[in-house]
């Protein structure tokens, strides 16, 4: 019955959403919390978080950020000051309107997103050039009245990080955009194994209230576009709004100029839904909450000679791994061979009565099923290797997967071929027009994803919508 | 005007209220949100809570607890499941009413603590023994609505880890429930350098719902308690009330056994009223910030030779500890001793000409002004030994005002006087009636703090307030 257990998620490639609930929930990464669109993070879902939240924190600090914590309330009065802030999140707002027995006379919103808070306090501490930049993040729950969720993907509350930056200039501060920009990529390429697209939104997707968002986008196997991570340049529009202002180096009074970025706990979900294959998870080496599953092959008789080797093997991993021992006597080999594959642990190390008589063990490969015995000389060395190797054929998998799916057209019909039959993104001329970008939008579902960093050459392209002179080579998908 | 800003901290001796509001403004660890209660965690401030984080995480998990995350919001059903619970906490409940333009059909608590809607989910994932113990904890953000607050001590809003877990018997659960005091109670001196007294809350102020409340408590410079910490035997209270029940090895379903745990953002509160003094705080090494600031000293004519040097020494010291590096031109040395020293990195390493021409430097002790000149070769020995001293010498003034100031009278007139007089704890002896427990702070404020863990001799002893037989030697104080 329990072999029958690890056979029952549904094939990724056949039914990708029903295998990402499935699996979300077998492996134990979260839980439906009994309110409408609200989870719970499990453990196993939990620790992916927390390795991204070291990997991630370290390269904010190492780049002279720091973290704080503002209240997660925020008056009705401070959302509205910036008009597109407020008209992009008050729809999604959840409302505090009683404290204790007491209503309260100015409701409070539950953060979407902290802008309006943060920058009402910067009003206070920005004085002079000297003050200047304030670098800081914070690490925080936020709650957005969602009305269809997904696990991860998008829920009511989420986990986050959001940095909220302020400069002298407004080049320090697109500076300071893109210098995040790249951390999400590099991070989200190395850590995550994530191939991404970075560039900038078109002015209809960007923030509310921002002068130009940038944006890191992933390809899902199912051909959709997932955003996961943006960095807004907000120029000086909520500094004016907060007054935000500072004596510069000429002794003038000038309003600062602002940043945004922020990335969240869809990242879980992105990584199980790249990597994941039809027997479970695959997660990558370097945030797997267990890098490492040792289980130890034994009948009875063996049991005296098998276990202490075994045992011996964690100690020697554990100091630099995170390693999971599985010596239960209740469950076959064979059953948490799957049980801890559908879990995705990258490296499983059995060790046996013969594999000790040869002072070997047998490693396999999460990724590729490999099995491969190494000497126990040389346990340390290889085990390093094939984590390292398996993080890298993860990356090419994805790489090789969003290039493969990745096309141009300037023609409007097969583009709408493409995104029909075989999604992925679309590269195509764009005049740079509300109207076309809309009407895509209508006829496709697709909208534009982001204008590439280095734009590419449009001399003599035509709007692939309205046949006007390019603007653009845009990346076109359907996204979640 | 730089030198007098330092200066116009109030005596901590005179006025600790004072000092302590001031000092957190003049530090800069916190500031004022404009909603009533709520405070803003500055990055000094927050820096602090991430290495208490850090520390308490790590033995957390070497205990076998790991990290989730449930829902923010509880709805109001669940909140009153458990009688004693409800009635609690909602007088302090910020209700959330409306989801974007929806009124919800069930009004939602922001958590004041989890209980609920985690029992709602452990309901869900209990059936066997097998799945027990459950041991998570949870780093989150909470709302009481408080009427005085104070900052750290006391907010509206505050960040804590709440642990809960489920346990087959009682005595597993109480086994855990000791085993996350000592855990506090050593963290605590530890890490914070503070003294703690461990013991049992009275039955009057264990937590709502809880069948026994076992507490950490430390004392303050102004003779007043601080609760620093709580862990709680829930019993089978929250399991009868949500329904976890699990099928036994003798196959027999039997109902849970629960504990919650936590501690606070309060704990940083703790620490800046502890140690700091008369020129600003003083942080213990371990969670300090900065751990070393070095100042280089110079004319300009030394500036080539100074700066160098200077900048190898932040270089040799920064791969072990969290060093800050001031060499602005526009402060005098003495006008950044003064505001290092209010912000209370507890090591200040001052390089000069003379001391390059002589192969050292000047190491300078926050806790003791110590002065001590030392040879460049023996930089990284003399920083070690120097902050683990700084560490301990904070602990040993902690340990000595606590014990210094904790008294024993069978006599309540006696007691009255020194509740009003001296303050501090007082051991005495207590009938084990609410009634006396009341008429204690009626009279005079304090409460029983805690029943030690290991009782005194109550023999022949009397109840200080009725005269009846005394039933325990129990700590009372005036608290925050």
């Amino acid at each position: 019955m329990e072999e029958k257990l690890v056979q029952e998620i549904p094939r990724k490639s056949e039914n990708l959403s029903q295998w990402y609930i499935e699996v979300i929930r077998r492996a134990e990464l979260a839980d439906y919390a009994p309110m409408k669109g609200m989870m719970v993070i499990r453990p196993a879902g939990y620790a992916i978080w927390e390795n991204i939240q070291r990997l991630l924190d370290k390269r904010f600090k190492e780049t002279g950020h720091t973290n704080a914590y503002f209240p997660l309330f925020i008056p009705e009065s401070f959302l509205k000051k910036e008009a597109e802030h407020v008209e992009g999140f008050a729809p999604e707002v959840a409302w505090v309107t009683h404290g204790g027995d007491e209503e309260l006379q100015e409701r409070l919103a539950v953060r979407p997103t902290s802008e309006s808070i943060i920058c009402a306090m910067y009003s206070k501490w920005v004085h002079s050039w000297r003050d200047l930049p304030i670098l800081i993040n914070q690490w925080a729950n936020v709650v957005r009245w969602e009305k269809v969720t997904r696990p991860f993907l998008r829920t009511t509350e989420f986990l986050w990080q959001e940095g909220h930056t302020v400069h002298a200039t407004y080049e320090d501060a697109q500076e300071e955009v893109m210098r995040i920009l790249y951390i999400y990529k590099e991070f989200i390429e190395t850590e995550l194994a994530i191939k991404i697209y970075a560039g900038r939104k078109s002015d209809k997707e960007k923030f509310a209230g921002a002068l130009a968002t940038y944006t890191v986008e992933a390809l899902m196997p199912d051909g959709k576009a997932l955003q996961a991570g943006t960095s807004h340049n907000l120029g000086q529009n909520f500094a004016k709004a907060f007054d935000i202002r500072f004596e510069d180096k000429d002794q003038k009074l000038k309003y600062a100029w602002q940043t945004s970025w922020g990335v969240s706990t869809r990242l879980v979900g992105a990584t199980i839904m790249v990597h994941g294959d039809d027997d479970g998870l695959v997660i990558p080496p370097r945030v797997a909450p267990y890098q490492i599953v040792i289980v130890p092959i034994f009948k009875m008789k063996d049991k005296e000679t098998v276990l202490p080797v075994a045992e011996k093997i964690k100690e020697r991993l554990k100091e630099n791994y995170r390693v999971v021992y599985d010596p239960r006597e209740e469950y076959t080999p064979g059953w948490k061979f799957a049980e801890w594959e559908m879990r995705g642990v990258p490296l499983r190390i059995e060790i046996g009565p013969r594999d000790i008589k040869e002072n070997s063990v047998v490693i396999v490969r999460r990724d590729t099923r490999e099995k491969i015995k190494v000497s126990m000389d040389e346990l340390e060395e290889k085990t390093a290797y094939f984590l390292d190797e398996i993080q890298k054929e993860l990356f090419r998998r994805s790489e090789k997967f969003t290039e493969e799916n990745t096309r141009k057209t300037e023609d409007y019909e097969e583009f709408k071929h493409i995104i029909e039959e075989k999604r992925g993104f679309v590269i195509a001329p764009w005049c740079g027009s509300q109207e076309c970008e809309m009407k895509v939008k209508e006829d496709t579902k697709a909208t534009i994803r982001l204008i590439p960093l280095e734009e590419g050459d449009v001399e003599g392209k035509k709007c692939m919508v309205c046949g006007k002179p390019a603007r653009h080579l845009v990346y076109f998908a359907r996204s979640y």
